[in-house]
């Protein structure tokens, strides 16, 4: 048996807004800057999953890719989707949405719904020059 | 002499809705789905600004790029990079901030500070799959 | 009222084998060398429909993308998608699946599915180098 | 001395089909769906080989990368590239052509020419969203 | 019969400087900027050659993508992979290699090779956020 | 808490040669060949550099990534953008200005300027199909 890391891409709109409540407004725009405007903005996220297990010698597949990208739509797109990250996502009711939170927020969502045999990896994009690998 | 087309790409992010004041919520919903979200989203928006004209057998510029650059920068980038399309952006105070009507409006705060001789045209892509030219 | 033209860009798989029956293998050979493998060969393509037409004062739209992606579904992917061009697609039983043709193709099927006042265009990717336009 | 991953990105076209001979034909129909159709489909593989070694001090290079071109050329293009996986590449003859059975085949193929102080590893591109590396 | 717009894209690597001789090195600094460097500096240009033509109804194509392919190699790529433009190539020995220029002169290096009834566009990307077109 | 990898990306454009001074010009031509052209080529070079550390609970940040860019900017673009890798920057005075050993310099270059608790990795595409990785 080979063991083959496998890759499946989706993407996602969103709106955001970096902000600690627990700082004061000075302090929320020196650390963020425009990434603090109280009036949101977004971004194209791109998402990548990596599974990595063995591949089954009846199928010749590590995972059905179909099931995979399913799987990203009904936990991650159905909740991220066109939304606010910070007002329409429970997730980050507490949880400042920056890339480092988010990509450990979809690890968290995905790696309950795989098999424990697989080893998981998330790749998040924010812009074609920003991006976030977790876990490290 | 000799006319040649220069383009010059620049990127900028932002949160917007589609909404039609004038419409009942439910014909809102109906007709821009999941852009109409009253809490926003958002995209990574990518603007190529093209230029037409002659050649400068002194230079060999249609147009300083350096120059092409910091104009899209100062006219468009500084009104719509990390903002609120519908609320930040006065252009948008009574248009939908559509790719069509974005486009539009790039093209018009553009074509006044470039001066009459080039033609001027603006493709911008929302997503990766959904892009606009303007004029057509 | 201002004229845009809107783009999407949606992609399929297919296998497909260039021959012209009336000609003998060794002329089949000569004029398309590997492209006319008689166990065929595949490509990921990539098409973008470009739709011309006035804005919507109401809607902001040329044309609501998502029904253009769902038509473009319809009529192409469904047709071409997980296919053998040569073999499973009626419309090339009597003509040689080349970029060009697939590209005429394409447009004839969009063309009568679409309104008369909006302006069609198509353009398809065999791979990242070769591409076709149509009407030219 | 240091340590340094060279990367090569080759690419070739190719037809195959997903099916498993031990299998009733509605088996295979659920389990590869649509990449099972009887008359292929086909797709742009893009290939990354990395190889991991020493740099030279006389020379600046780890490997050579016009020669490591023409190695996947002569090894893996020379093979794959306008030709059916299933019907004209021995080595698929007993093994069904997933992303994850090819990238091994490539990796054996380039092992074996490569000298054993280098790693090996292989990405492989089945589409621009499913994608595959081995060894894990 | 359908006229067809087919595209090929090729790359080459080169070195480059704009300094207009005729100028005094303040003004050239001045005009030129970073790009003047007596030193030089270098990109990775594409060029798409574009060919508008009718589809032969024999081959299904406009024109045979391999000797389009093979004719920029010996008419461009020859000329300019691995050069210094302003040093190594004759056409530029008296033009500055500005991207507008350039673009001209692999026009007119291709033009006098491709039969009159073909249309001939040709588009180089200096990078991937500076490009041109010729003709206009 | 928990580690992430974030990754920043910036280019630039640079003239350069690969010649070993210790060798006979044949040697040179022989090993290097067209890369050795005494008057020099060019490339669009892309680089990626990636850290790695525990995401901070107050700012959701491993780094702030305007500082990360900032001080690529200031420690790699500003000594290698629009210059001759060979003749202008200090660090490839005895070394060849391979993608091997430049993405070690940039290594080296930032390594210093960040603090010791993240792991550093360079990235360098030379080319979209040529790049390499260093630490391996």
């Amino acid at each position: 048996m080979h063991r083959v890391t496998v890759k499946r891409k989706e993407h996602f709109n969103a709106a955001h807004r970096l902000y600690n409540p627990s700082w004061s407004d000075e302090k929320n725009e020196q650390i963020f800057g425009k990434c603090n405007n109280p009036n949101w903005h977004g971004h194209n996220y791109e998402v990548i999953v990596s599974l990595t297990g063995e591949v089954d010698e009846q199928t010749g597949y590590v995972y059905d890719m179909k099931k995979l990208s399913d799987l990203i739509k009904d936990e991650v797109l159905n909740r991220f989707d066109h939304r606010n990250l910070n007002l329409d996502v429970e997730e980050f009711k507490n949880i400042i949405p920056t890339a480092e939170n988010i990509v450990k927020v979809i690890y968290d969502l995905l790696r309950v719904k795989i098999e424990e045999q697989y080893e998981v990896k998330i790749t998040l994009y924010e812009t074609e020059r920003n991006f976030v690998e977790y876990p490290a």
